[in-house]
């Protein structure tokens, strides 16, 4: 039984897959995306496999009708990308240059392929960093979800950002660059891409990415966003490894456009959230952030910007 | 400097409130809850004190005004609810009923309070338990959040119930008590509250309760029903103890209408998030649930409606 779910009070999608707890037990010394592992083979810079234990499957069955709540097939693909046949680097940022851009190219590829699957709306593209929340498999990878639905709160930035661009004309994130690309909290800006912790961070050390160019999906950014763009997220987690003295956990989300339909208002950017407070501690969601929505910061976005930007000038020494 | 900004991307608060982090460093046999220590005197059974690191405060200074993010003044207050003198309880449901029902009458009391205060839109109500999520002090508390917006997601859930009044002439959430108390995930029911397990959690172990009064706000729960709740909550919170052996870490949050304004479409609840899968491991909120909104539950609501069942059973034999 694997469905997906929405909750009418609030219009979250769950996908339930139970199946997931069957996950075997390994012992500790082995990594399924070695290579030599029995799904991996030989000879690869960068792999994307199946998840073994996916959310969403190609013969998820059709969800049961239910007559009052509304439902979806649990449709889909669920993929690793395993960044590096190196097991022991830390984190994404620890690749050279080209390895990242080659990940990224392998990622765009993924996402022209599930563009032509008519049963994918969405591709959610994510990285999590750090046994503090909960990554259990240390070989840096990242994480696809292929998905017949649109994650709640993408909805709710596409409902936001086509509500703007009707009022006014223009794209919101356009106007944000704008602001946050003049403010003390810009962190570097290349010729295509430009980074920044914003105004409205929710997270101790949140950075977002942004294209210069208004671009909707991932499939849109040509060879040379691609490249600078391995070099902005390289520069960017390296600082947030640097920025409170030991590599701090965090996530990273693409939020692109859906695969189908006009959002012309929208435009994709990378979400990165450093969950260290400045002093090194773990910051956790509790009850007002999972339970109501409100977020509490123990620091201000400019302080994070001030430690980043120092942590981003002793990265560029070290590769200097 | 502590403000509150809105982002516009999606519409979330944030609390910025640097001041939390000067929390001195305390000698972990040091409670400030315990009966005697500085702020907390002798003689009560249940105390409210301000929290002495509050997110928002009475004295908050006017917001900046940006010209072109939203903000607002950290205007409110930020309250403990010490719930017991006896530092060495485990959890809510570890008190006597009268004990748990003199809680909820304080809280209501302090809710009387601040709906008198023109600055405080939005009262939340809202309990963490377990070091997991996060909590530093173990001494039995809950806390309260008197603020000057309405949290992102309770104004979602405004938005979506009163679009259903307006849409159908009925109270969403009704219809949902209605279509949950004849499933097998209703928990229990008492003459005035239910609680379930919702078809749609987000949260391995999650329960919400409901009073089966169409009532908006804390201050409109009588007595009877207040004593009702201290029995419902006594028992939930005991199952989730016992639900996969040990001690589950959860969060509760109240969600109840905004202070002012006219709100009959909406029906107050508690939401009750327990964070161990049914093999005891914490459910951690990554990429995907912190990042872009999807959930993935790795049982069903079935499932943990059966297990919280038999643990719901056995609380009952303890007490009996």
């Amino acid at each position: 039984m694997s469905e997906i779910r929405r909750d009418p009070t609030t219009g979250d999608w769950i996908v339930v897959a139970p199946r997931r707890l069957e996950r075997p037990w390994q012992p500790e010394s082995f990594c399924p995306f070695d290579p030599g592992a029995p799904e991996t083979g030989h000879g690869w810079d960068v792999l994307i496999l199946p998840n073994r234990y996916p959310v969403v499957s190609a013969d998820a069955p059709p969800p049961r009708p239910d007559g009052f709540y509304e439902t979806a097939r649990a449709y889909g693909r669920a993929l690793v990308v395993v960044e590096t046949p190196n097991h022991d680097l830390d984190d994404l940022s620890d690749l050279p240059v080209e390895q990242i851009e080659k990940v990224l190219q392998m990622v765009r590829g993924e996402a022209a392929r599930a563009a032509s699957d008519p049963g994918v709306l969405y591709l959610l593209y994510f990285r999590n960093k750090g046994r503090e929340i909960g990554v259990s498999l240390t070989h840096p990878h990242s994480q696809i979800y292929e998905l017949p639905v649109v994650p709640e709160r993408i909805a709710r930035e596409l409902e936001r950002a086509e509500e703007y661009w009707r009022s006014r004309g223009r794209c919101l994130h356009c106007d944000v660059v704008v602001r946050e690309s003049s403010s003390g909290r810009a962190l570097l800006r290349g010729t295509r891409w430009t980074a920044f912790v914003p105004y409205y961070a929710r997270w101790p050390h949140e950075v977002h990415v942004y294209p210069l160019r208004h671009v909707q999906l991932l499939t849109q950014l040509d060879g040379e966003e691609l490249a600078e763009l391995a070099r902005v997220l390289k520069a960017v987690l390296c600082a947030l490894k640097k920025a409170v003295g030991r590599p701090m956990p965090y996530m990273m989300v693409l939020h692109q456009a859906p695969l189908r339909g006009d959002h012309r208002y929208y435009h994709l950017h990378f979400e990165i959230y450093g969950m260290y407070r400045p002093d090194g501690r773990l910051k956790y969601a509790a009850s007002a952030e999972t339970g109501a929505g409100i977020y509490t910061l123990d620091t201000t976005p400019e302080d994070a910007a001030e430690r980043l930007k120092k942590a981003l000038a002793s990265c560029r020494r070290d590769t200097s």
